[in-house]
């Protein structure tokens, strides 16, 4: 191998690719109409983790289960059809007009928030007991341009589900991509150990009281200097203290360290 | 308070509902088309993101930066177009005929799948420093149907990106639901450090091999009750022992604890 072959062998200054992954996010559905097909145990955690995140659920199957029954009762579901699935429930609130995007103004904005508020199925979850009527479903589902998931049918899925920590503000997915769901709650639970004793929500005030802390401070230096030192600062500070640190952490500590700006830091305990 | 008043209160045997959060999915972007508008360091973080899910990429941005370029002469990019977006961009790949879905027949799921990967955009994102422009793309591509992400604008956006951590088949999303990025990154850096010496896919296998063994030796019973015995058991044995320790189990220790089956479960190191 010649120098210059050496040279092509991974001198790139930028992360690596590995392919064969997922592209993990944090779907947005508050106030967002979401279809879960079936009344079962996997349709009442999907439910679940639509209701944490503000979606306004609608539920079709004949029978559902008590987790469900007991979320319709306390009126967290927008609505629940104890029937079987039929074709046009995907365009169960679809309104024929289509909202006007001429004049790019507030107006024609505003219209079409609501169009997609009310008229639109975000995500449709299905996870019934019949693979056959599974896939009617997702190939009709693809070709109104929806997003799908067909509970246990990987190539029937525009995104996957995976173990989900949750602590205030912060959630966590461990994802192995389909290849060890056991070991994904395995590794929530170890995750979800870190954050014992710890008060997320605390954390994230006292981060952001010290950034805010910074802020008022007048620098000498043009605004672009004073933005990059207070960025790079604010790494620094962030890495300082431990998690259980942060979250201990009380009002006279975070003047002390906003005092300390923008030099060195104090230790813990401050 | 009356009896059956405090009977009322949080009573539920089921998993309480903690409003606010997002739904945390790995999208499945394989093949499928992606949009990216922007050519600098954020467009380039999505881009690597994408890569890492297999995503057919395609680049619109009057000049791009050297990751981008990189990325674009090892030939990883679909499509790179050094202009200005326009709107007819959502529509790129966008062929005049709908697949049919009258029959229900593989051969219609098939040109459906065809028309699916080579036709649509999966997901739209936009990292411009022009607010106004990022606006205009957003109603565009939500009045077709598409899922868009306007980088920094959280209002604009169907999902948000998270601090995500990855090793093997493992991919770990961190989100503090926008209230915390730094935070995020700190978390991630925190989580990763407890995968150090630890081989995920080795893991995984491992796993995967017990199931297996399990699965081979013959129990007395209805098939019902041996594969609820084996999944309990299952449970067990993925608890029984920590990631690192899973990590260093060797095939012949693999067959000690397949042999143990289903009782008693040897202790570490085997």
């Amino acid at each position: 191998m010649s120098n210059s072959e050496i040279n092509k062998l991974d001198t790139s200054r930028y992360p690596q690719i590995e392919p064969n992954g997922s592209l993990l996010v944090a779907w947005q559905v508050k106030n967002r109409h979401v279809l879960v097909v079936g009344g079962g145990e996997v349709a009442a955690s999907r439910i679940y983790h639509l209701l944490n995140a503000n979606a306004k659920v609608t539920v079709i199957a004949p029978e559902i289960n008590d987790e469900i029954k007991e979320r319709e009762e306390k009126g967290l579901l927008y609505a629940v059809h104890r029937r079987h699935f039929h074709p046009s429930d995907l365009k169960l609130y679809e309104t024929k007009k289509l909202p006007k995007l001429n004049n790019f103004s507030e107006d024609e904005y505003k219209k079409i928030d609501e169009w997609i508020i009310d008229s639109k199925f975000e995500l449709v979850l299905v996870a019934i007991d019949d693979p056959i009527k599974s896939k009617q479903i997702y190939y009709l589902a693809k070709l109104q341009g929806l997003n799908v998931n067909i509970a246990d049918v990987p190539p029937l899925c525009d995104f996957y589900f995976g173990a989900i920590f949750r602590k205030g503000f912060l959630q966590i997915l461990i994802s192995t991509n389909g290849k060890g769901p056991r070991m994904a709650k395995l590794l929530k639970d170890k995750i979800g150990q870190m954050f014992t004793d710890v008060e997320i929500n605390k954390v994230l005030e006292n981060i952001n009281s010290v950034r805010q802390g910074a802020r008022e401070y007048k620098l000498q230096g043009s605004e672009n200097d004073i933005i990059k030192k207070r960025m790079d600062w604010m790494i620094k500070v962030t890495e300082n203290y431990s998690i259980k640190e942060w979250s201990k952490i009380d009002e006279d500590q975070i003047d002390k360290i906003v005092e300390s700006y923008p030099g060195e830091l104090p230790k813990f305990p401050l």
